[in-house]
This record gives C-alpha cells, sequence and structure tokens, in this order.
C-alpha cells in the first residue's frame, strides 16, 4: 500500500544527538547504544550477553493516568534529552471526592523537566483525553498537536480558560509526523465513538512502540475511513518493540458493533414512533451518531431542534468543520419548536447519563424551558449508564415514563455501540503489530489483567506483558523492557477555581459532616479572672432536627459547662487542652444518646485585653 | 390434586361480621354486600346496574412501600374492621441520604388504626421484608406469622433489639391458612433466592387476591418443592379477582435460570482452582448457594470455613433449622484454617456487594484478621452488583487480583442466578392465575410499566391494570377496582438510634457542608456598650488546607470585623440581622474568590451581665 508520506522519515533528521545512532531502515532504529554514562556502569553485565544484542539509547514510557482507572489519560514518552505526552485528560470524581469537580494528573514531573518538554499529542477531542490541558497550559506553555476535530474541540476548552492566543496549536493528521527531538509520531486512523481519532506510531532510538490511543475496528464507519489496520500490519511486518492498547472492553467476548448498527435500530425506531415527537439523548461528542439523527430526521420528514449546551457546541463545532452535514432547512431552534407539529419534530439532547442539570433530567423534571413531556412523545436514550450512573439513570427514566412517554433505555434496541475493541479487535490488534512487549493501558487493573489474559492467549509470552501502574517509570534499551522505578504522580483535585487544595484532611472532613452533621459548642472566658463570660451554647448543623430534641441540647449545654468551669478551677491553662476535654465530654454523651458521632468543634474565645 | 387442608375453609369461620354473606364456593364469596351504610348511600346508582353484578364488601389494598422503588415492602389489605399487613420491610438509603443506616415506611396510617390491625404475614426472610419488623413492633406489637427458616431470622433480628420474649412470633407452613378477621391467608410454595418462601392467596369477602412475593420457577430447586403451580391454577380455575405479582425482572425476556445452574458452574471452578484455596462470596441468605458450595468441597476433599457475621448467622440457622446439611466434620473454625494446607480449604464470605467491612472487602484490603490473600487464592465472587454498587465491587476485585488472586466475578461463569421471575415467567403466573385486575408490585416504575406491558401482550386490558404508588388506597367491591385515595406515607430514615429525626433540612445542611465544607465565623460583643470583646474570627473545616490559604483567612477576618463594626456603628440591635450581614460579607467575598459555597455559620456571643 502506498501513503509513506508521512512515514519516511529519518530519524537523524529527528533527533537532537544522534552522532552515534545507525539505522537498519528508515523506521526502524538499531544503532548502538550511547548513553555513555550507562554503558559504562553496566559494563561488566554486559560483557556476559552474546554480541548481537545491541542494547539502544533508552526511553522511558511514564503514565501519569489512565492506568487503574477509567480516564486522566497522560503518557510520557522521554528519551535523552526530549519528552513529549500523549493526550491531557481529566477524570471524573469518584463518590468519595465530595464536592470536587474534577480530577486531573499530578504534573508535578514534567515540571521538573520542562526543559525537555517539546509538545502534546492528543489522540481525540474526548475530555478523558484533552480535559486537563488549560489546566496543563497554565502550568507549562507547549505546542498542541492533533487531528483536526480534535484541535477545533480544544480550541473551546481554550477559549473558556482565557488562553486560545497564548497556546501553540496545531492541527495536522493521520500519515503525517511529528518530530519531538529524538522522536518522531506518526499518527494513525482508528475507529472510535468521535470522529478524527488516532493512534500512534512513536518511532524512537530503541525501536517503534504503537499507542492505539482508544479504538474499536469499525468497517462501516458514518464518516471518515475505516482504522489503518494495513499501516499497522505494515508496522508488525517491520519490526515493533512494544505496544500500548486500549483495555476498556477487554472483558467483553467478541467483537463491538459497528455504529451504522445504532442506525439501523433509529430507523425501526422512527417508524415506531410516527406520529410523536421524538427526543435522543446521547453523547455530545458523538457526532457520527447525531448524523445518523439527521439522516433519519430528513428521511421522516422532521425538524432537528438542539438542546443541552455541550451538544449545541459540539454540532457548531462538527458542522464548521465538515464533520457533521446537516441539510439546509433542517435544523430549527429549540425555542421554535413549537411552531411545528410534535410529529413533525426530532430532539437532540444531553443527559443521556442523567447527569442533573442536563436538558433530558430537565425535561424528565418538568423544568426544561422549552420541552414539556407529554404521552405523544418518544424518548431514546442512546447510551449506556457508565458505573456509577445506573441510578442517576433510571430516576431519569422513571420520571419520563410516569408523564405518560414512551422510553427506550439501554440495550433495549442497540440504540448504543461501545466505542472501544472488544477481545477478537484487541486480538486483531495485537496480531497485526506482533510486539515483541505489550502494555495494556486505559482501564481499571481488572481489565489490564483481562486484556494480559487475551495477549498471552494469542502468543505473547507472559514476561514481555508489563502491567504498570500510574507513575510508573518504564524502560526500554530495545532489549529489554521492565519497570525501573516511580515518579511522583497522583490526583489532583480540582474544586471551583482552587487546584489541589483540597487534598485527604479537607475530604475527610467533608465525609464526616456529610455523614453525621457538625455540632459547635463555644464560650467566651475571660482569662485573668478565669471567669466565663458567655456560653458554653452548642449550635448543631446536619445532625438532628434541633426543636424536637432540645433536652439533648439543653444537656449538652449543662455537661460543657461543668466541664469547662472544672478545667478553669484547676487552673487549666491550655486551651487545646480545655478544648479537648470539652470535646470529649460531649462526643461521649452524644454518642451514648444517639449512636452518632457527629463532628464536634470546641471554639473558646478570650476578651480582647 | 390433594392436599386441601388448608384450603377448604370456610369463611364464616373467620369473618367476624358473617352474619350476611352468602358463599357459592368455600373459596369465592359472592355473597351480599353488607355495608349498610354504603349500600344505602350508593343506592341510587346502584339500582341502575344490571341484576347480575353484585357487589361485596370493599376491600382497600394500601402498599406502603416496593412500589417505585426497591425495597421497604409493605402492603396493608383492609377489609370492614380487620387489617393486617404482608411483609415489613426496610430499604437502604440512597446515595442523597447521608448518614442515614436504613430506611423504612412511615406506619402513620397504621398506627392511626391499630384497633384493626390482626397481625403481619411474612413472604421471606430478606431484609426488604423483614427488617423494618422491630422498628415497627416497637411502636405496635401484633402476631408475626412466616414459614420456619422465615421466623428463625426473624426471631435473630428481634432478639438484638431485645423484643424476643414480647413479641408473638407464629411459625406456619405453605397450604395452611391464618386467619386475619374477614380474610384468610393462604400460605403458597414459590422458588426464590432463599428457602421457604411464599407467595399467597387472600380470600376476602370481596374475592381472592393473590400476592407472589418475591418468585421465580425453579423446577430443580436444591431443596424444597417447585413453586406451587399447580394450586396457582387452581384458584385461577375458580377465579381470581386480582394478582399483585414481583416486577424485579420485568425488563428481561425469557427465564430465570435454576439455581442448580450456579451448581454446574461451581463444578467446573472447583476442578479449575485445583491445587489452590477457593474463597467463594455471595449473599448469606443464600442457604442453597451455600448448599452446592458444601456439596463441591465436600466432594473435592476440602474443608469449609465461614467468615462474615451475617454469613455465620445465617448458616447457623440454616444448620439448626435443617436448611442446611453439612456432612460432620467438614465444617472448620476460621481460626483454624492455618492448621490445613490451602488446597483443601473452602471459605464461604460475605462481601459480595463490596460492602465495606465486609469479611471479603476487609481480605482485599488485607485488613482480615485469619485470611491474606495470595496468589495462591481461586476467589469466586457469586452475585451480580445491585445497582449502585458496581464501583465497590470493582474495586475489591481489582484489590484481590492486585495480590495476585484469580477472581472470577459478575456474569463471567454462570456463577450467579437471579432469584425473580423473568417475563415468561411472569407470563406463566399471569395464565395460571387469570385474574380479572393485576397490579404489579415491586419495582420501580419502569419495572411495573414492563411488567404491565407483559400483562397486555397476553390479554389483560390495560384498564384492568393498576400501576399504583406508595400511599395509593387501591379500593375494590368484587367488581370494580380503582385508586379511590392516598394515605400518609413515605420514607423514615433510621440513623443511629435516631428513627425519624433526619429530615429534609438536616439532609440538605449534610449535602452542603459535605460538598463545600463549612466556614464558621465568631465574635463576642458587649451588647451595653457596642465594643467588640473578641474576634471576629473564622475557623473551617472541608473547605481548602487552610495553611496554604492564610490569605484567604486573614482577609476574611478584616472583612468580617469592618462589617460589623459597621452594623454596631448603625446601632443595629438585631443580632439575626447582623449575623446576616456578615454571612452575606463572607460568602460574597469566599465566592468571588475561590467559585465555592460553603456554609456560613456567624455566632454572635453577649457576655453574660
Amino acid at each position: 500500500m502506498g501513503g509513506e508520506k508521512g512515514s519516511a522519515i529519518s530519524l537523524s533528521q529527528l533527533s537532537g544527538n544522534s552522532r552515534a545512532q545507525r539505522r537498519t531502515s528508515p523506521l526502524q532504529v538499531s544503532g548502538k547504544h550511547t548513553d555513555n554514562s550507562r554503558s559504562t556502569a553496566q559494563a561488566p553485565k554486559r560483557a556476559a550477553e552474546p554480541k548481537s544484542i545491541q542494547r539502544k539509547t533508552p526511553v522511558k514510557i511514564i503514565p501519569l493516568g489512565g492506568l487503574n482507572e477509567i480516564g486522566k489519560n497522560f503518557t510520557i514518552i522521554e528519551c535523552s534529552n526530549d519528552m513529549f505526552i500523549i493526550d491531557c485528560g481529566l477524570a471524573f470524581p469518584d463518590s468519595e471526592m465530595l464536592g470536587v469537580d474534577i480530577v486531573i494528573p499530578d504534573f508535578s514531573y514534567v515540571e521538573q523537566n520542562k526543559d525537555k518538554l517539546r509538545g502534546i499529542v492528543i489522540t481525540h477531542g474526548h475530555e478523558d483525553h484533552i480535559g486537563a490541558l488549560p489546566y496543563f497550559l497554565k502550568k507549562i506553555n507547549t505546542p498542541v498537536y492533533g487531528t483536526r476535530l480534535t484541535v477545533g474541540l480544544i480550541e473551546g476548552k481554550l477559549k473558556e480558560h482565557g488562553l486560545l492566543g497564548s497556546v501553540k496549536l496545531i492541527p495536522t493528521e493521520p500519515r503525517k509526523t511529528i518530530k519531538f527531538g529524538c522522536m518522531a509520531v506518526e499518527l494513525i486512523t482508528v475507529n472510535h465513538s468521535i470522529p478524527d481519532a488516532v493512534g500512534m506510531a512513536i518511532h524512537t532510538p530503541a525501536g517503534v512502540i504503537i499507542h492505539t490511543g482508544d479504538f474499536k475496528v469499525d468497517y462501516t464507519p458514518i464518516q471518515g475511513s475505516v482504522i489503518d489496520l494495513a499501516r499497522f500490519a505494515e508496522l508488525g511486518n517491520r519490526g515493533v518493540l512494544a505496544l500500548m492498547s486500549d483495555s476498556t472492553n477487554s472483558e467483553r467476548p467478541g467483537y463491538t458493533m459497528s455504529e451504522r448498527k445504532v442506525g439501523e435500530s433509529f430507523e425501526k425506531l422512527f417508524t415506531t414512533a410516527e406520529g410523536k415527537r421524538i427526543i435522543i439523548a446521547t453523547f455530545a461528542s458523538n457526532i457520527h451518531r447525531v448524523q445518523q439523527i439527521v439522516y433519519n430526521a430528513e428521511r421522516t420528514g422532521r425538524k432537528l431542534a438542539v438542546s443541552g449546551r455541550s451538544m449545541v457546541n459540539v454540532i457548531g463545532k462538527g458542522i464548521e468543520l465538515g464533520y457533521l452535514k446537516i441539510p439546509d432547512g433542517l435544523l430549527v431552534d429549540i425555542n421554535e419548536i413549537s411552531n411545528y407539529p410534535p410529529e413533525r419534530v426530532c430532539i437532540v439532547t444531553t443527559g443521556s447519563q442523567g447527569e442533573a442539570m442536563s436538558a433530558l433530567t430537565r425535561m424528565a423534571r418538568g423544568e426544561h424551558r422549552n420541552v414539556t413531556i407529554t404521552p405523544n412523545d418518544f424518548i431514546i436514550i442512546s447510551a449506556n449508564p457508565i458505573p456509577g450512573n445506573e441510578k442517576y439513570v433510571t430516576k431519569v427514566v422513571n420520571d419520563l415514563l410516569k408523564q405518560g412517554a414512551d422510553v427506550v433505555y439501554e440495550s433495549m434496541y442497540e440504540v448504543h455501540v461501545s466505542g472501544h475493541a472488544c477481545q477478537e479487535e484487541q486480538k486483531l490488534m495485537l496480531s497485526l503489530t506482533k510486539p515483541k512487549y505489550f502494555i495494556p493501558v486505559h482501564g481499571e487493573y481488572k481489565h489490564l489483567i483481562k486484556h494480559k489474559a487475551t495477549a498471552m492467549s494469542i502468543g505473547i509470552p507472559e514476561e514481555n506483558i508489563i502491567i504498570a501502574s500510574v507513575g510508573s517509570v518504564i524502560e526500554t534499551d530495545g532489549v529489554d523492557m521492565k519497570i525501573t522505578g516511580t515518579v511522583a504522580s497522583g490526583n489532583v483535585l480540582v474544586d471551583g477555581l482552587g487546584v489541589g487544595d483540597v487534598g485527604a484532611i479537607v475530604l475527610k472532613d467533608r465525609h464526616h459532616m456529610g455523614e453525621d452533621g457538625i455540632i459547635i459548642c463555644f464560650a467566651t472566658v475571660d482569662r485573668a479572672t478565669g471567669e466565663i463570660l458567655a456560653g458554653p451554647d452548642v449550635v448543631s448543623r446536619g445532625f438532628v432536627y434541633v426543636r424536637e430534641n432540645e433536652e439533648l441540647m439543653e444537656t449538652s449545654k449543662k455537661l460543657l459547662t461543668e466541664k469547662l468551669q472544672e478545667c478553669l478551677d484547676k487552673d487549666m491553662h491550655e486551651w487545646n487542652a480545655i478544648k479537648m476535654e470539652m470535646k470529649n465530654a460531649l462526643s461521649d454523651y452524644i454518642y451514648q444518646t444517639t449512636k452518632r458521632s457527629p463532628m464536634i468543634l470546641p471554639i473558646m474565645m478570650e476578651i480582647n485585653d
């Protein structure tokens, strides 16, 4: 096959320190190992190795997110004095992270090495791959590369954060190659639930490393090309040192269905829904899904209206960049749907995960400005609930049903397909690329382990499979590959404008108060005379309904007064000790009486002298 | 078929006011309507009806739980001066009910009518059917009926609450009949995921009402009988006024597999696990599942150890009552497992839902006293995650895998089957009982609606299907059946010893503090002179890490001092008004600076005169 324009790149053109490197092919670097400090140090050991083994300039792969978790994808590739980053995503907080808006990676390792950083390459425009960019770029300004739609979506994000003019955002395309110092990244088309997704071949002095990004195999995509299996195969034939592949669906046997399957379901459902208004909720970024809704609206003579901020944004961007084709006159403003009979309207909306403020949830609650649900509505939730969201989606479904609407949800009618490869597709990728080493990425630990089992089932030796963690330093010299250390890593919590100021203690206190409430006890004392000038008194929040528990509060006050007087009579001088005495006394009494443990916060005031 | 002993009961023997009732069959009451007040009042309307319609003494069905929710099953059946209750269950709090331990029904309608109450009949021993009993019985002491195992499990519960001697707990059995004033309840064997489960035929003056309880059809149960389809059919042939049937699985087509299927999987997995220790987590109450584990442990020469308080309790009760057969010498204490080689040990444990304090979770965290997980462990989680628990189960699976163990979970190997009927079984029940009216029960709204669709698909007219809510009064006179009103109903939250003292305001405050934390600002003032004697000062919890935000705190103090002085200078006298001024000032500043909205609680102290 042709199209070598982006791949036939000579690494000597790229490399900052290529003096000693020799190549056997333009793509496969097999030059001698040139890190002198290391070859000296390891000389004795290496002398024992057979002559054919030629160790090369070592390359480090350092994931700072995306392993043992879903989301927050962020991987560093480092070689000599060069470093670049694959994806810069966020994760959504889990239920333990109370009040937290989003979670981003701990970037400190990159900050400490920012002189080496040559740029960031993004695989596709989902939040778990681009969402941390504004936070990263505020700290370190570096060029960002991605395909056109990806760059378009990043633009919107940078604009919101006031970063638009100041960041170099470089659109590129599959089969094109990006230089990052001594390394080069060649983008390769993959299929996914957003257009313009890519994987990549990373040409390094130590060999070729393939990163699939999020991928699936869709032989009949709605728009764009089929995953570039030929290129993966070609690289495989020339020799791939390591494969990093998407593990999200590694528990699922078989193949992921084509996006076109959903179109077939839509066709049937649009017929079933004849005479009714149609409302479809899906992920805003799934432009292919929206395109299929557009086809069906057009085919059945319905106008299309859009609700939900992110849906409006992405559809706008999709049209602007040519990824979404909407016939003239099909789109109408959501404010104008009342001008059309319901059976001539189709609404596409956000809220497929039951998110509290989303358009569909507002419709379900009867709080949507333009859409009132009636028995004449036919609603399709074209998505599966992400683990943890089941209850929210069920609530929305129940609320919509209670208003008499028809609701099609979950796997009832194949109204959703995944964007990730199942086991057979994972095997296809492994078989085509024939990697020496395999690093399953993107997934919880259980997914990585399953992906490992799949790789072993097609012949990858167990010792060549690396299960890494966030912060692991995976090092390769083209001969070996192993975890050689760790760097600082972890979750940085973003709450409002605060980045990283909510830590373990703050979360612990939020949990405590959220579960059991707080009792504040306070008094004012004249330290000179040891006289209690005011209080002690108590105030509670989130504990019990106070009016019905007056006795509890009165007894608490009495108890605190006695305890405080006792401390003062004993001439205790340490405020903290007095507070601790009061806290313990109250805490015991409250637990004995109610079997609850609210946070107890004593406040002692001294009069100003 | 025989066995009429429990069913051939004459209602004149049961009814307190049977003087005017005539019967055409012992089971189907067709006597004249005898409520004089009502027949007088409705005389004009009824004169217009055809002569064949004979309205009977009205019966009310009042669900106080179990509709539009999973759990908290509680249904009142009321007729003339008699009333009884079917099941008295709890629900587990949803994620909004912070700090709440369990949820029980609002019993106030029963309290207001307690003179009518003749007893409670329990269908089976699951928490969502018996868990509210202690709270109910503390308020109203009434006899409780159930099959032997059910009564055994209730005994344990009452003991914990110190109620054992004071409550009349009456064991009964299928095909036996319990009199509740003018009504009689005949228990009918069903299959479920706990032994000794029953449904019932309620013989009322208005006709026969069937309540399935939780059920499935298992033609090859591990122990006990197959669901008594013959009796349901017989009742159907004689005429059933209404069917109340389990809707839990109404979204699932087909049939639920037999419990024996799990046994087949266990057989294979015990072979796979040869040479390793086996640990199986399942629901404690699934005694049939435990029995199959016992078989396989015995078959493969392993000792059986038990971990987890509820597992120990239920297994003890199961053995004591003869529902669980364990060969002598098979059971060993969990403290003694180290005396046996791992490959000769099988541990059965709680924690299949990833519950925080359960035995399996403690094993996964390395905190279990007797069990340390190693790569030589083969762990089977024999349960599906209940919606909302997916993330907890995933965490446990990941933690176990990280310690090198093999873990079989979810639907990987058919290691779990549901205890509830799927659509085809629901159709079977509808077809056998041929009810005039159908009331889907036990399920979220979406489940009830699906069950309704299933009933319509086999010919029940839509107008004869009643979708009710918690608190609905469903009334029937043997001719019509409809919702005629509502009674007080709802969720009563239990937190520690407090029953019902955590309401909307307390939960709102818990949410607020749990999400955003609290800032307490306080000052002491001499009211007479208008002088600030101490403060203002601020203390925060769950807001930000204070040491890194000293400036924020200092500025807050300054702002509050200015605001308080301003109020005092203006001679403001209303404490609440001053507090509001301070709260608003601080709230604005904090939001502008951090885009967060912690709870702000001003405390003003006056010195004691």
